[in-house]
Protein backbone atom coordinates (compact mmCIF):
# COMPACT_ATOMS: atom_id res chain seq x y z
CA UNK A 1 0.00 0.00 0.00
CA UNK A 2 2.89 2.54 0.69
CA UNK A 3 5.00 1.95 -2.25
CA UNK A 4 7.34 4.51 -0.85
CA UNK A 5 9.89 3.33 -3.37
CA UNK A 6 10.09 0.68 -6.75
CA UNK A 7 13.14 -1.38 -7.90
CA UNK A 8 13.50 -1.47 -11.78
CA UNK A 9 16.67 -2.79 -14.05
CA UNK A 10 18.98 0.11 -15.09
CA UNK A 11 21.69 -0.21 -17.26
CA UNK A 12 24.53 1.76 -15.54
CA UNK A 13 27.30 3.64 -17.87
CA UNK A 14 30.09 4.93 -16.54
CA UNK A 15 32.35 6.76 -19.69
CA UNK A 16 34.96 7.36 -16.69
CA UNK A 17 36.33 3.83 -16.33
CA UNK A 18 36.97 0.88 -18.12
CA UNK A 19 33.52 -0.78 -17.14
CA UNK A 20 31.22 -2.41 -19.43
CA UNK A 21 27.95 -0.76 -18.73
CA UNK A 22 26.13 -3.30 -16.47
CA UNK A 23 22.32 -3.78 -16.47
CA UNK A 24 21.41 -3.94 -12.11
CA UNK A 25 18.25 -3.14 -10.58
CA UNK A 26 17.91 -0.01 -8.99
CA UNK A 27 15.49 2.15 -6.24
CA UNK A 28 12.73 4.65 -7.88
CA UNK A 29 11.15 6.98 -5.53
CA UNK A 30 7.20 6.12 -6.31
CA UNK A 31 4.89 8.67 -7.92
CA UNK A 32 1.35 7.99 -8.02
CA UNK A 33 -1.84 10.06 -8.83
CA UNK A 34 -3.84 10.65 -5.49
CA UNK A 35 -7.37 12.19 -5.85
CA UNK A 36 -8.59 14.22 -3.38
CA UNK A 37 -12.79 13.87 -2.95
CA UNK A 38 -15.03 15.48 -1.06
CA UNK A 39 -18.48 13.79 -0.46
CA UNK A 40 -17.28 11.61 -3.75
CA UNK A 41 -16.83 14.55 -5.97
CA UNK A 42 -13.34 14.92 -7.57
CA UNK A 43 -11.58 18.44 -6.10
CA UNK A 44 -7.84 17.71 -7.15
CA UNK A 45 -5.42 15.00 -8.26
CA UNK A 46 -1.69 15.74 -7.37
CA UNK A 47 0.87 13.40 -8.59
CA UNK A 48 2.71 11.86 -4.90
CA UNK A 49 4.60 9.63 -3.11
CA UNK A 50 2.12 6.65 -1.74
CA UNK A 51 2.04 6.98 2.19
CA UNK A 52 0.71 9.50 4.52
CA UNK A 53 -2.15 10.26 2.52
CA UNK A 54 -4.63 10.95 4.77
CA UNK A 55 -2.24 14.01 6.17
CA UNK A 56 -1.51 14.85 2.74
CA UNK A 57 -5.24 15.58 1.78
CA UNK A 58 -5.32 17.53 5.55
CA UNK A 59 -2.52 19.68 4.47
CA UNK A 60 -3.91 20.37 1.18
CA UNK A 61 -7.05 21.40 2.57
CA UNK A 62 -5.85 23.48 5.27
CA UNK A 63 -3.55 25.19 3.09
CA UNK A 64 -6.15 25.61 0.61
CA UNK A 65 -7.87 27.17 3.03
CA UNK A 66 -10.99 24.83 2.32
CA UNK A 67 -10.91 24.01 6.02
CA UNK A 68 -9.56 25.82 9.22
CA UNK A 69 -9.34 23.07 11.72
CA UNK A 70 -9.04 19.26 12.27
CA UNK A 71 -13.05 19.64 13.03
CA UNK A 72 -14.00 20.32 9.82
CA UNK A 73 -13.34 17.10 8.65
CA UNK A 74 -16.40 14.76 9.61
CA UNK A 75 -14.20 11.64 7.77
CA UNK A 76 -11.16 11.06 5.42
CA UNK A 77 -10.79 8.14 4.44
CA UNK A 78 -8.75 5.99 1.20
CA UNK A 79 -11.31 4.51 -0.12
CA UNK A 80 -11.57 2.36 -3.42
CA UNK A 81 -12.53 4.41 -6.39
CA UNK A 82 -13.60 2.96 -9.27
CA UNK A 83 -10.21 0.50 -9.77
CA UNK A 84 -9.98 -3.08 -9.18
CA UNK A 85 -8.16 -3.58 -7.80
CA UNK A 86 -7.99 -1.27 -5.12
CA UNK A 87 -5.20 1.18 -5.59
CA UNK A 88 -5.48 3.54 -2.41
CA UNK A 89 -4.88 6.24 -4.71
CA UNK A 90 -7.99 8.44 -3.23
CA UNK A 91 -9.24 9.90 -0.46
CA UNK A 92 -12.50 10.61 0.48
CA UNK A 93 -13.51 13.46 2.60
CA UNK A 94 -16.58 14.32 4.38
CA UNK A 95 -17.17 18.18 5.82
CA UNK A 96 -19.10 19.25 8.35
CA UNK A 97 -22.50 20.67 7.58
CA UNK A 98 -21.36 24.40 8.41
CA UNK A 99 -18.20 24.33 6.25
CA UNK A 100 -18.51 26.09 3.25
CA UNK A 101 -17.42 23.90 0.00
CA UNK A 102 -14.59 25.01 -1.98
CA UNK A 103 -16.12 27.62 -4.95
CA UNK A 104 -15.85 25.83 -7.78
CA UNK A 105 -15.20 28.29 -11.48
CA UNK A 106 -15.85 25.68 -13.84
CA UNK A 107 -13.98 27.89 -16.01
CA UNK A 108 -10.76 26.52 -14.21
CA UNK A 109 -10.55 23.01 -14.44
CA UNK A 110 -6.83 23.18 -15.62
CA UNK A 111 -6.40 25.33 -12.24
CA UNK A 112 -2.43 24.69 -11.73
CA UNK A 113 -1.44 26.40 -8.67
CA UNK A 114 -3.10 28.07 -5.69
CA UNK A 115 -2.48 31.38 -6.91
CA UNK A 116 -5.69 33.20 -7.21
CA UNK A 117 -4.32 36.67 -8.73
CA UNK A 118 -3.17 38.02 -12.37
CA UNK A 119 -0.07 39.63 -10.50
CA UNK A 120 1.93 38.76 -7.27
CA UNK A 121 -0.06 41.27 -5.42
CA UNK A 122 -3.70 39.86 -5.60
CA UNK A 123 -1.81 36.46 -4.94
CA UNK A 124 -0.47 37.75 -1.77
CA UNK A 125 -3.71 39.53 -1.22
CA UNK A 126 -5.19 36.50 -1.61
CA UNK A 127 -3.26 34.76 1.29
CA UNK A 128 -3.73 37.57 3.79
CA UNK A 129 -7.29 37.49 3.22
CA UNK A 130 -7.19 33.41 3.90
CA UNK A 131 -4.80 32.90 6.64
CA UNK A 132 -6.29 32.86 9.95
CA UNK A 133 -2.87 33.50 11.73
CA UNK A 134 -1.01 36.22 12.76
CA UNK A 135 2.71 35.15 12.60
CA UNK A 136 4.05 38.90 12.83
CA UNK A 137 2.88 38.91 16.47
CA UNK A 138 5.10 36.00 16.82
CA UNK A 139 7.81 36.45 19.09
CA UNK A 140 9.76 33.68 18.67
CA UNK A 141 13.72 33.84 17.91
CA UNK A 142 16.08 30.78 16.48
CA UNK A 143 19.90 31.01 16.84
CA UNK A 144 21.87 31.13 13.93
CA UNK A 145 23.71 28.48 15.37
CA UNK A 146 20.48 25.87 15.26
CA UNK A 147 19.57 26.66 12.00
CA UNK A 148 22.90 25.85 11.05
CA UNK A 149 23.00 22.19 12.35
CA UNK A 150 18.99 21.65 10.52
CA UNK A 151 19.81 20.56 6.86
CA UNK A 152 22.35 17.67 8.42
CA UNK A 153 19.50 16.31 10.45
CA UNK A 154 16.68 16.57 7.49
CA UNK A 155 19.75 14.68 5.53
CA UNK A 156 20.41 11.85 8.45
CA UNK A 157 16.66 11.58 8.67
CA UNK A 158 15.75 10.82 4.57
CA UNK A 159 15.67 6.97 4.53
CA UNK A 160 14.20 7.29 0.97
CA UNK A 161 16.34 9.80 -0.31
CA UNK A 162 19.66 7.59 0.73
CA UNK A 163 17.84 5.19 -1.63
CA UNK A 164 16.52 6.67 -4.89
CA UNK A 165 18.13 9.90 -4.93
CA UNK A 166 14.49 11.34 -6.15
CA UNK A 167 12.64 12.87 -3.02
CA UNK A 168 12.05 16.37 -1.81
CA UNK A 169 11.80 16.29 1.85
CA UNK A 170 10.12 18.94 4.90
CA UNK A 171 10.94 18.74 8.39
CA UNK A 172 9.26 20.62 11.20
CA UNK A 173 11.75 21.57 13.39
CA UNK A 174 11.24 23.38 17.24
CA UNK A 175 12.95 26.54 17.59
CA UNK A 176 15.79 24.70 19.49
CA UNK A 177 16.32 22.15 16.73
CA UNK A 178 14.45 19.16 17.63
CA UNK A 179 13.05 17.40 14.72
CA UNK A 180 9.23 16.85 15.28
CA UNK A 181 8.14 15.49 11.85
CA UNK A 182 10.00 14.49 8.13
CA UNK A 183 7.75 13.99 5.34
CA UNK A 184 9.39 12.78 1.46
CA UNK A 185 7.95 13.05 -1.46
CA UNK A 186 8.42 13.68 -5.16
CA UNK A 187 6.43 16.54 -5.09
CA UNK A 188 7.87 19.33 -2.59
CA UNK A 189 4.55 20.76 -1.96
CA UNK A 190 3.08 17.43 -1.55
CA UNK A 191 5.75 17.02 1.28
CA UNK A 192 4.92 19.91 2.80
CA UNK A 193 1.32 19.49 2.88
CA UNK A 194 1.78 15.64 4.53
CA UNK A 195 3.52 17.61 7.52
CA UNK A 196 0.93 20.09 8.11
CA UNK A 197 -1.37 17.77 7.69
CA UNK A 198 0.14 15.52 10.70
CA UNK A 199 0.69 18.85 12.80
CA UNK A 200 -3.60 19.56 11.82
CA UNK A 201 -4.62 16.24 13.14
CA UNK A 202 -2.23 16.20 16.11
CA UNK A 203 -4.05 19.38 17.13
CA UNK A 204 -0.55 21.49 17.46
CA UNK A 205 -1.96 24.51 14.67
CA UNK A 206 -0.78 27.16 14.41
CA UNK A 207 2.62 25.90 14.48
CA UNK A 208 3.80 29.24 16.88
CA UNK A 209 7.68 28.97 17.41
CA UNK A 210 8.46 26.41 15.07
CA UNK A 211 10.89 25.86 12.17
CA UNK A 212 9.86 24.62 8.47
CA UNK A 213 12.79 23.36 6.61
CA UNK A 214 13.00 22.34 2.90
CA UNK A 215 15.34 20.46 0.79
CA UNK A 216 14.84 22.40 -2.39
CA UNK A 217 14.49 26.27 -3.25
CA UNK A 218 11.22 28.26 -1.27
CA UNK A 219 8.01 29.02 -3.96
CA UNK A 220 5.24 31.34 -3.35
CA UNK A 221 3.18 27.87 -2.89
CA UNK A 222 5.36 26.83 0.10
CA UNK A 223 5.55 29.98 1.38
CA UNK A 224 1.55 30.21 1.47
CA UNK A 225 1.68 27.15 2.98
CA UNK A 226 3.33 27.79 5.41
CA UNK A 227 1.65 31.13 6.47
CA UNK A 228 -1.91 29.23 6.42
CA UNK A 229 -0.37 26.91 8.98
CA UNK A 230 0.61 29.94 11.24
CA UNK A 231 4.49 28.77 10.65
CA UNK A 232 7.02 32.27 11.70
CA UNK A 233 10.27 30.76 9.74
CA UNK A 234 10.63 28.82 6.58
CA UNK A 235 14.00 27.95 5.41
CA UNK A 236 14.70 26.19 2.61
CA UNK A 237 18.04 24.71 1.36
CA UNK A 238 18.33 26.65 -1.98
CA UNK A 239 17.19 29.63 -3.52
CA UNK A 240 13.46 31.50 -3.01
CA UNK A 241 11.75 33.12 -5.42
CA UNK A 242 11.08 37.17 -5.32
CA UNK A 243 7.60 36.71 -4.88
CA UNK A 244 8.10 33.95 -1.92
CA UNK A 245 9.74 36.84 -0.48
CA UNK A 246 7.48 39.40 -1.19
CA UNK A 247 5.09 36.92 0.83
CA UNK A 248 7.29 36.29 3.76
CA UNK A 249 7.50 40.15 3.81
CA UNK A 250 3.77 40.62 3.82
CA UNK A 251 2.92 37.81 6.49
CA UNK A 252 5.78 38.97 9.18
CA UNK A 253 7.40 35.39 8.23
CA UNK A 254 11.14 34.92 8.56
CA UNK A 255 12.70 33.67 5.35
CA UNK A 256 15.83 31.50 4.86
CA UNK A 257 17.38 30.78 1.62
CA UNK A 258 21.13 28.91 1.05
CA UNK A 259 21.11 27.48 4.52
CA UNK A 260 24.16 25.09 4.16
CA UNK A 261 25.67 24.86 7.29
CA UNK A 262 27.28 27.97 8.96
CA UNK A 263 26.41 30.11 6.03
CA UNK A 264 22.52 31.46 5.62
CA UNK A 265 20.70 34.42 3.79
CA UNK A 266 18.55 35.74 5.27
CA UNK A 267 15.74 37.49 2.78
CA UNK A 268 12.69 38.40 5.20
CA UNK A 269 12.52 38.93 8.94
CA UNK A 270 15.57 38.98 9.89
CA UNK A 271 14.76 40.04 13.95
CA UNK A 272 14.07 36.27 14.64
CA UNK A 273 17.43 35.32 13.56
CA UNK A 274 20.42 35.62 16.45
CA UNK A 275 23.89 35.56 15.94
CA UNK B 1 8.29 43.69 -18.82
CA UNK B 2 10.87 40.33 -18.68
CA UNK B 3 11.76 40.76 -15.14
CA UNK B 4 13.39 37.19 -15.19
CA UNK B 5 15.18 38.49 -11.67
CA UNK B 6 14.93 41.14 -9.42
CA UNK B 7 17.50 42.60 -6.43
CA UNK B 8 16.58 42.57 -3.07
CA UNK B 9 18.52 43.24 0.29
CA UNK B 10 19.36 40.44 2.28
CA UNK B 11 21.30 39.61 5.26
CA UNK B 12 24.01 37.42 4.99
CA UNK B 13 25.36 35.57 7.70
CA UNK B 14 28.35 33.33 7.79
CA UNK B 15 29.24 31.33 11.08
CA UNK B 16 32.17 30.00 9.85
CA UNK B 17 34.21 32.96 9.75
CA UNK B 18 34.24 35.89 12.12
CA UNK B 19 32.92 38.36 9.81
CA UNK B 20 29.97 40.31 10.90
CA UNK B 21 26.47 39.47 8.90
CA UNK B 22 26.33 42.34 6.60
CA UNK B 23 23.24 42.96 4.30
CA UNK B 24 23.45 43.57 0.76
CA UNK B 25 21.44 43.30 -2.44
CA UNK B 26 21.11 39.94 -4.27
CA UNK B 27 19.58 38.94 -7.44
CA UNK B 28 16.46 36.78 -6.93
CA UNK B 29 14.72 34.28 -9.64
CA UNK B 30 11.69 36.55 -10.37
CA UNK B 31 8.13 34.28 -9.85
CA UNK B 32 4.80 35.91 -11.31
CA UNK B 33 1.24 33.69 -12.25
CA UNK B 34 0.45 33.79 -15.76
CA UNK B 35 -3.20 33.35 -16.78
CA UNK B 36 -4.14 31.38 -20.10
CA UNK B 37 -7.27 32.23 -21.16
CA UNK B 38 -8.82 30.67 -24.29
CA UNK B 39 -11.23 33.52 -25.70
CA UNK B 40 -11.48 35.96 -22.30
CA UNK B 41 -12.04 32.63 -20.22
CA UNK B 42 -9.57 31.52 -17.57
CA UNK B 43 -8.14 27.96 -18.46
CA UNK B 44 -4.84 27.90 -16.29
CA UNK B 45 -2.95 29.60 -13.62
CA UNK B 46 1.15 28.73 -13.18
CA UNK B 47 3.42 30.91 -11.36
CA UNK B 48 6.51 31.01 -13.64
CA UNK B 49 9.40 33.49 -13.98
CA UNK B 50 8.43 36.19 -16.65
CA UNK B 51 9.56 36.39 -20.20
CA UNK B 52 8.48 33.57 -23.27
CA UNK B 53 5.19 33.39 -22.23
CA UNK B 54 4.03 32.91 -25.47
CA UNK B 55 6.21 29.79 -25.79
CA UNK B 56 5.00 29.16 -22.74
CA UNK B 57 1.44 28.97 -23.65
CA UNK B 58 1.59 27.45 -26.49
CA UNK B 59 3.85 24.65 -25.21
CA UNK B 60 1.36 24.18 -22.23
CA UNK B 61 -1.51 23.55 -25.26
CA UNK B 62 0.16 21.52 -27.21
CA UNK B 63 1.45 19.14 -23.95
CA UNK B 64 -2.23 19.26 -22.81
CA UNK B 65 -3.55 17.83 -25.76
CA UNK B 66 -5.53 21.06 -26.30
CA UNK B 67 -4.06 21.78 -29.74
CA UNK B 68 -2.12 19.87 -32.18
CA UNK B 69 -0.54 22.16 -34.43
CA UNK B 70 0.81 25.49 -33.84
CA UNK B 71 -2.33 26.55 -36.57
CA UNK B 72 -4.57 25.21 -34.35
CA UNK B 73 -3.94 28.53 -32.97
CA UNK B 74 -4.78 32.08 -34.80
CA UNK B 75 -4.26 34.72 -31.93
CA UNK B 76 -1.53 34.32 -28.97
CA UNK B 77 -0.92 37.29 -27.01
CA UNK B 78 -0.26 38.93 -23.75
CA UNK B 79 -3.25 41.04 -22.97
CA UNK B 80 -3.97 43.91 -20.14
CA UNK B 81 -6.50 41.43 -18.05
CA UNK B 82 -8.19 43.77 -15.53
CA UNK B 83 -4.72 44.92 -13.83
CA UNK B 84 -4.00 48.41 -13.77
CA UNK B 85 -0.98 49.08 -14.55
CA UNK B 86 -0.82 46.04 -17.17
CA UNK B 87 0.80 43.30 -15.85
CA UNK B 88 1.72 41.45 -18.45
CA UNK B 89 0.76 38.06 -16.42
CA UNK B 90 -2.21 37.32 -18.96
CA UNK B 91 -2.04 35.25 -22.14
CA UNK B 92 -5.32 35.63 -24.23
CA UNK B 93 -5.75 32.46 -26.89
CA UNK B 94 -8.13 31.88 -29.61
CA UNK B 95 -8.22 28.69 -30.86
CA UNK B 96 -9.43 27.97 -34.65
CA UNK B 97 -13.21 27.28 -35.38
CA UNK B 98 -12.54 23.38 -35.64
CA UNK B 99 -10.08 22.86 -32.31
CA UNK B 100 -12.58 20.94 -30.13
CA UNK B 101 -12.53 23.39 -26.58
CA UNK B 102 -11.06 21.30 -24.06
CA UNK B 103 -13.18 19.32 -22.02
CA UNK B 104 -13.94 20.88 -18.57
CA UNK B 105 -15.45 19.17 -15.44
CA UNK B 106 -16.72 21.77 -13.02
CA UNK B 107 -15.98 19.57 -9.77
CA UNK B 108 -12.12 19.51 -11.17
CA UNK B 109 -11.17 23.32 -10.35
CA UNK B 110 -8.69 22.10 -8.01
CA UNK B 111 -6.66 20.06 -11.14
CA UNK B 112 -3.27 20.24 -9.89
CA UNK B 113 -1.44 18.14 -12.13
CA UNK B 114 -1.52 16.79 -15.84
CA UNK B 115 -2.79 13.05 -14.42
CA UNK B 116 -6.27 11.85 -15.91
CA UNK B 117 -6.47 8.84 -13.77
CA UNK B 118 -6.16 7.76 -10.01
CA UNK B 119 -3.81 5.13 -11.06
CA UNK B 120 -0.72 5.43 -12.40
CA UNK B 121 -1.68 3.25 -15.34
CA UNK B 122 -5.05 5.24 -16.27
CA UNK B 123 -2.41 8.51 -16.28
CA UNK B 124 -0.38 6.35 -19.02
CA UNK B 125 -3.19 5.58 -20.93
CA UNK B 126 -4.64 9.07 -21.13
CA UNK B 127 -1.10 10.35 -22.64
CA UNK B 128 -1.36 7.50 -24.77
CA UNK B 129 -4.42 8.33 -26.13
CA UNK B 130 -3.67 11.57 -26.44
CA UNK B 131 -0.14 11.84 -28.00
CA UNK B 132 0.05 12.42 -32.00
CA UNK B 133 3.59 10.89 -32.30
CA UNK B 134 4.81 7.49 -32.30
CA UNK B 135 8.09 7.77 -30.49
CA UNK B 136 9.05 3.77 -30.27
CA UNK B 137 9.54 4.16 -34.30
CA UNK B 138 11.93 7.17 -33.91
CA UNK B 139 15.40 5.12 -34.54
CA UNK B 140 18.02 8.08 -33.30
CA UNK B 141 20.57 6.98 -31.78
CA UNK B 142 23.13 9.38 -29.35
CA UNK B 143 26.46 8.55 -28.13
CA UNK B 144 27.06 8.24 -24.43
CA UNK B 145 29.86 10.34 -24.89
CA UNK B 146 27.69 13.25 -26.43
CA UNK B 147 25.11 12.75 -23.31
CA UNK B 148 28.34 13.64 -21.32
CA UNK B 149 28.87 16.44 -22.39
CA UNK B 150 24.90 18.12 -22.11
CA UNK B 151 24.91 18.64 -18.87
CA UNK B 152 27.91 21.10 -18.73
CA UNK B 153 26.74 22.97 -21.69
CA UNK B 154 23.56 23.21 -19.80
CA UNK B 155 25.31 24.99 -17.36
CA UNK B 156 27.38 27.10 -19.07
CA UNK B 157 24.12 28.60 -20.58
CA UNK B 158 22.41 29.25 -17.83
CA UNK B 159 22.84 33.00 -17.17
CA UNK B 160 20.13 33.74 -15.03
CA UNK B 161 21.34 30.54 -12.75
CA UNK B 162 24.48 31.74 -12.17
CA UNK B 163 23.00 34.93 -10.48
CA UNK B 164 20.48 33.42 -8.55
CA UNK B 165 20.94 29.83 -7.99
CA UNK B 166 16.73 29.87 -8.08
CA UNK B 167 15.93 28.73 -11.88
CA UNK B 168 15.20 25.27 -13.24
CA UNK B 169 16.08 24.57 -16.52
CA UNK B 170 14.78 22.71 -20.00
CA UNK B 171 17.45 22.41 -23.06
CA UNK B 172 16.80 20.82 -26.33
CA UNK B 173 19.63 19.47 -28.47
CA UNK B 174 20.19 17.90 -31.22
CA UNK B 175 21.42 13.82 -31.46
CA UNK B 176 24.92 15.74 -32.11
CA UNK B 177 25.07 17.85 -28.69
CA UNK B 178 23.99 21.35 -30.42
CA UNK B 179 22.17 23.18 -28.23
CA UNK B 180 19.32 24.64 -29.73
CA UNK B 181 16.63 26.53 -27.56
CA UNK B 182 17.26 26.87 -23.51
CA UNK B 183 14.58 27.78 -20.83
CA UNK B 184 14.81 28.65 -17.64
CA UNK B 185 12.11 29.27 -14.91
CA UNK B 186 11.27 28.54 -11.19
CA UNK B 187 8.81 25.78 -12.01
CA UNK B 188 10.64 22.71 -14.34
CA UNK B 189 7.41 22.17 -15.96
CA UNK B 190 7.34 26.03 -17.34
CA UNK B 191 10.82 25.88 -18.62
CA UNK B 192 9.80 23.12 -20.60
CA UNK B 193 6.77 24.31 -21.91
CA UNK B 194 8.63 26.96 -22.76
CA UNK B 195 11.06 25.25 -25.24
CA UNK B 196 8.37 22.90 -26.14
CA UNK B 197 5.98 25.94 -27.49
CA UNK B 198 9.23 27.62 -28.82
CA UNK B 199 9.46 24.44 -31.25
CA UNK B 200 5.89 24.22 -31.92
CA UNK B 201 6.16 28.07 -33.46
CA UNK B 202 9.12 27.34 -35.10
CA UNK B 203 7.53 24.22 -37.33
CA UNK B 204 9.96 21.57 -35.89
CA UNK B 205 7.09 19.31 -34.47
CA UNK B 206 8.02 16.26 -33.80
CA UNK B 207 11.02 16.24 -32.39
CA UNK B 208 12.07 13.02 -34.19
CA UNK B 209 15.93 13.25 -33.66
CA UNK B 210 16.06 15.27 -30.36
CA UNK B 211 17.14 15.14 -26.69
CA UNK B 212 15.75 17.01 -23.87
CA UNK B 213 17.98 17.76 -20.71
CA UNK B 214 16.04 18.98 -17.57
CA UNK B 215 18.11 20.25 -14.66
CA UNK B 216 16.60 18.26 -11.86
CA UNK B 217 14.26 15.15 -11.64
CA UNK B 218 12.53 13.35 -14.24
CA UNK B 219 8.54 13.18 -13.18
CA UNK B 220 5.90 11.63 -14.87
CA UNK B 221 4.20 15.30 -16.02
CA UNK B 222 7.93 15.98 -18.10
CA UNK B 223 7.75 12.73 -19.22
CA UNK B 224 4.29 13.26 -20.67
CA UNK B 225 5.25 16.50 -21.99
CA UNK B 226 8.08 15.29 -24.14
CA UNK B 227 6.04 12.30 -25.24
CA UNK B 228 3.40 15.27 -26.72
CA UNK B 229 6.30 17.07 -28.62
CA UNK B 230 7.34 13.68 -30.44
CA UNK B 231 10.84 13.97 -27.88
CA UNK B 232 12.70 10.60 -28.45
CA UNK B 233 15.29 10.91 -24.92
CA UNK B 234 14.93 12.62 -22.32
CA UNK B 235 17.97 13.39 -19.60
CA UNK B 236 17.43 14.57 -16.38
CA UNK B 237 20.43 15.53 -13.92
CA UNK B 238 18.73 14.08 -11.43
CA UNK B 239 16.78 10.89 -10.44
CA UNK B 240 13.44 9.98 -11.99
CA UNK B 241 10.35 8.56 -10.65
CA UNK B 242 8.91 5.07 -10.90
CA UNK B 243 5.96 6.64 -12.99
CA UNK B 244 8.70 8.49 -15.34
CA UNK B 245 10.62 5.29 -16.25
CA UNK B 246 7.12 3.24 -16.72
CA UNK B 247 5.25 6.07 -19.01
CA UNK B 248 8.55 6.45 -20.96
CA UNK B 249 8.52 2.05 -21.37
CA UNK B 250 5.18 2.47 -23.13
CA UNK B 251 6.13 5.61 -25.20
CA UNK B 252 9.42 3.96 -26.62
CA UNK B 253 11.18 6.59 -25.25
CA UNK B 254 14.71 6.75 -23.92
CA UNK B 255 15.29 7.78 -20.37
CA UNK B 256 18.57 8.74 -19.01
CA UNK B 257 19.11 9.96 -14.71
CA UNK B 258 21.65 10.67 -12.80
CA UNK B 259 23.60 12.06 -15.93
CA UNK B 260 26.80 13.57 -14.30
CA UNK B 261 29.07 14.03 -17.23
CA UNK B 262 31.03 10.45 -17.49
CA UNK B 263 27.83 8.64 -15.42
CA UNK B 264 24.54 8.18 -15.80
CA UNK B 265 21.74 5.60 -15.85
CA UNK B 266 19.76 4.63 -18.45
CA UNK B 267 15.88 3.28 -16.86
CA UNK B 268 14.50 2.95 -20.61
CA UNK B 269 15.04 2.49 -24.16
CA UNK B 270 18.32 1.50 -23.67
CA UNK B 271 19.09 0.62 -27.55
CA UNK B 272 19.55 4.63 -28.40
CA UNK B 273 22.59 5.03 -26.11
CA UNK B 274 25.57 3.81 -27.98
CA UNK B 275 28.24 3.36 -26.04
Amino acid sequence: MARTTNRRPVLKINLATDAEPRRRPDELAAEEPLEIRLRQAALAVTMRTPGQDIDLAMGFLLTEGIIRTASDVITAQLCAGTDTPNTYNVVDVVLGADVPPPVVDPSRNFYTTSSCGVCGKASIDAVRTRSQFDIAADACTVPARVLAELPGRLRAAQRTFDRTGGLHAAGLFTAEGELLALREDVGRHNAVDKVIGWALREGRLPLAGHVLLVSGRASFELTQKAWMAGIPLLAAVSAPSTLAAELADEAGMTLVGFLRGPSMNVYAGTQRVIV
